[in-house]
């Protein structure tokens, strides 16, 4: 019996497509409603596009068009200005999951894995079953390069439905038109031109212009006209390196020793350190790196997270920056205070990874907001599975005089938050790449930011405070000053005048640089005022 | 300059393997701590054999064994007495991603994409290098078959590093070894023990064995001797199906008609409702289903959702059911009021889905305790993201009597709740299986099912309230009651004692059934009668 039941069962064995996973598990990839699946295709694209434009080093140019079509169907259509993708390349880009140019290197990017974009028009097809149209061209001197393509899902090849050649695309760059399921939100939180707004905040070199299905045409202009300095790639940093991924790189490696090896393949090793791991582990520097067992890998790696190295290089990530990022927040928010704090690179699982933070409080911020990104991209869905949440919510506001019930939780105050996160590689809590998982070293960093900014917000918050205090203070004394003049006459038996003249001079001289008070204030003196008044009358 | 850049990235364009992908994104799998690793191994383990030894129609005997190797390392061991699984096959199924039986079916199981298992193995190889044991034999007649093994990442591809035959092993049955950095967890919401005593609650026919690492056994006891109805594959229901499937169905089918393959290929759908879908879509019954277009699908596959066709088949499921689910839930928890609640299978996106729920209320539970379970497996990690916990937080246990802070959130009651989702594709919102994805079909039954049960502990409640009323009232009076004896005494100017006797025997014929009073009572009528004496004495 069990034998036939094995039979059976081996029968049904079969290897499945990555296609066909992510088909049946859209949902994982951001697909889940038809309003998502509208943002999440135009986040996929744009997202490559500015990669792209990165890469080749031009200031993108992104021109977004979203036209509907029969009841809930809309023609998503993106442009870019970049450097555009070789024939050759181009069905596997679109019509191949997990296919990419970024998945092994360490370098800071948008895209990692190779799976939105293709994952897009896998939806279009489930949903429409229409096939995405790419026109993509690399150089004037040649055409565009026009493919209309599916997915063949069982194979996750691409399937090209026609090819031709088109004279009439500018001389570089590449456009998707998708036709998807989909529903589209004017504005608001989830909404295309909201997730457009934050990407022109996070992305100020970025020229991004959008026409909606309502006719609607918004542009989010440029507002800083130099290009980030692209990002380099490096080798992985020692610490928190795998043993799995030691071994295959001991294995793969080039380097006929293990000493050059730790220096040629790592970041941040010289000879020096790379003599002190191996001595700490016990392996003499000449022996070959692929000869190594298992024992020796292990000790190998103790070692190379034993001895202290320098951070990686800060050079593989691109943080927008203090002062770029405040002055993008002030574009975009009119807020009393605005702070930004940079942390230094740190490292998780060998990656490099930065965090940059600003605040916003009061003027137009009304209550609590939390705007996070990921590698210059917003995220907006998932808050709730997010490291950056969890961060914020377990910082203690109210050592920084702001209210937060039970000392957990977002705090109640007019503040925006903008959390940046750079590195790598960013480990999203799912592929739909909306949430960050919650690894320690990331969530450290992210609240040591917060903190220093509550401190200077706290600091800010004090100082106003006692100035108003003061100014009050004063203001009280200068409307009271003339109650001095009766006495004064009296005591110093001088001319009133007189009297009136030196107080008024000795105001003037002491408190003449402060503007006198606000009408509450005023109210307050009146009734003092009218006391006193009816005393002296009472006196006569 | 743009084709250059072009040229440049088109090298660095490739395609990765699902393994690959997987080893970089481990927390998308449940192996982002230590901690979580180790669970998630032993999870993935037990799912195979559970659904393995059903798959046979065994009653499950799975035994589970955790040794510590050197510091946070672990050797985790799952045997069980399923069907055991051919040689040829061993390889794929522990060495390969996305490689599994229970992809394309539509049948309620616990594994579901092939890739939990091999996962497991992929940590371990990554975390501390060692190769995978595997030991599986089908038939008493034929030797075990012993296979050491690791992944070929880049390949997504089993490699083979020692196989041998084993004589010393039961005559049917699989056993997987694995060697891993983990985290032990001796007890507690996310320990391994409360995991297999939460398998066991909704899994009462298998019978579970654990050594633990600290030398700890337990046994979970198999409550219930008969195996429950294994369930039965079945077609697509024409309900939600999209169209991207459709054309793929259209393209694949033996069926020569349309109609005959909208009756063959699809689960509910007879020869009138063919007609019906055919006619609204104005497609003649017999065309040839490949020679559908895009426009005719659509409208085929608008007319399938708009014709009124029966429910999918429940048997496709296998729910614990009200009994069995009121027992078990008896056996873990000592409650004073127990009810439990089965809907009505539903469908989202084509698949067949059943909730049944449990609620306990009081007794040894002291405070809100929420249970999830997707197809008889328990649900340990990510709360937050799941529907469950969504439904859960959005009832308005207010309308129950319950407490709920806010009218939102979990209730604050001394209340446990156990939701059990089946269905024939669990929609989970990360690969790591542990939380299911909202959508509104399955959120809406889950909250009908949490109302039902709320009205039933309502009127429980009420009920206990108006007995605990009536007896204090009661008690009150027949406190009260020798107090009349001295007015009846005046008044009907009868003997003392004929009194008294005359009240005794109707407050015992009356109210005899009745246990006197509670301390709390007795006091209160204390202070009356001496108020009552005092009095007296005043009037004497």
């Amino acid at each position: 019996m069990s034998e036939n039941t094995a039979q059976e069962l081996s029968k049904k064995l079969k290897q499945i497509s990555v296609a066909e996973f992510f088909e049946k598990n859209r949902h994982l990839l951001g697909f889940d409603s038809k309003r998502k699946a509208l943002l999440t295709c135009v986040k996929e694209a744009v997202d490559n596009s500015l990669d792209a434009c990165e890469e080749m080093g031009v200031l993108p140019e992104i021109k977004i068009i979203i036209k509907a079509k029969e009841e809930s169907v809309y023609r998503v259509s993106v442009e870019d200005n970049g450097p555009g993708i070789v024939r050759e390349k181009m069905s596997g880009v679109f019509g191949s999951l997990l296919f990419g140019s970024k998945f092994h290197v360490q370098k800071q990017s948008r895209g990692q894995q190779g799976i939105g974009i293709s994952a897009s028009l896998l939806y279009a097809q489930l949903t429409t079953g229409k096939p995405g149209v790419i026109i993509s061209r690399v150089h004037h001197s040649e055409p565009a390069k026009k493919i209309e393509m599916m997915i063949d899902v069982a194979k996750n090849a691409p399937d090209i439905v026609s090819e031709e050649d088109v004279e009439n695309f500018p001389s570089h760059g590449t456009r998707i038109e998708l036709e998807m399921e989909g529903e589209y939100l004017g504005k608001g939180q989830h909404s295309i031109t909201e997730y457009l707004k934050q990407t022109s905040l996070i992305n100020p070199h970025a020229q991004i212009t959008f026409k909606g299905p309502d006719g609607e045409k918004m542009v989010f202009k440029r507002t800083m006209s130099k290009m980030p300095p692209v990002p380099k790639e490096i080798k992985p940093h020692p610490y928190g390196i795998e043993l799995g991924i030691l071994q295959r790189m001991l294995a793969r490696t080039n380097s006929r020793t293990i000493s050059a090896f730790l220096m040629k393949d790592f970041s941040r090793v010289g000879s020096t350190s790379a003599k002190e791991i191996l001595k700490k582990a016990k392996i003499s520097t000449d022996v070959t790196p692929a000869k190594l067992d298992t024992t020796q890998s292990r000790n190998l790696l103790k070692s190379m997270q034993e001895v202290s190295l320098m951070k990686p290089p800060l050079d593989c990530l691109s943080p927008i920056g203090d002062t770029e990022l405040e002055k993008s927040i002030k574009n975009e928010i009119n807020a009393e205070f605005i702070t930004t704090v940079s942390r230094e690179t740190q490292v998780y699982r060998g990656m490099p990874f930065q965090v940059e933070i600003g605040v916003a409080y009061g003027g137009e911020v009304d209550s609590f907001r939390l705007l996070r990104f990921a590698n210059r991209v917003p995220l907006s869905f998932n808050a709730g599975a997010c490291v950056i949440s969890e961060a914020v919510k377990e910082t203690d506001w109210r050592r920084y005089h702001l209210s937060q019930s039970g000392g957990a939780g977002s705090p109640d105050a007019p503040l925006a938050v903008i959390v940046h996160f750079n590195s790598v590689w960013v480990p999203f809590a799912s592929e739909g790449k909306q949430a960050i998982a919650s690894y320690p070293e990331i969530k450290k960093e992210i609240k040591l930011a917060l903190q220093e900014a509550g401190r200077r917000l706290d600091k800010y918050l004090k100082h106003q405070y006692k100035a108003q205090r003061d100014k009050k203070r004063v203001n009280t004394f200068i409307r009271y000053s003339h109650e001095l003049i009766e006495p004064l006459t009296y005591l110093t038996n001088t001319k009133k005048e007189s009297i009136e003249k030196t107080v008024e001079l000795f105001m003037k001289d002491k408190y003449g640089d402060i503007v006198a008070g606000d009408d509450s204030e005023g109210e307050e003196i009146l009734d003092v005022k009218s006391d006193v008044t009816i005393i002296q009358e009472g006196e006569e």
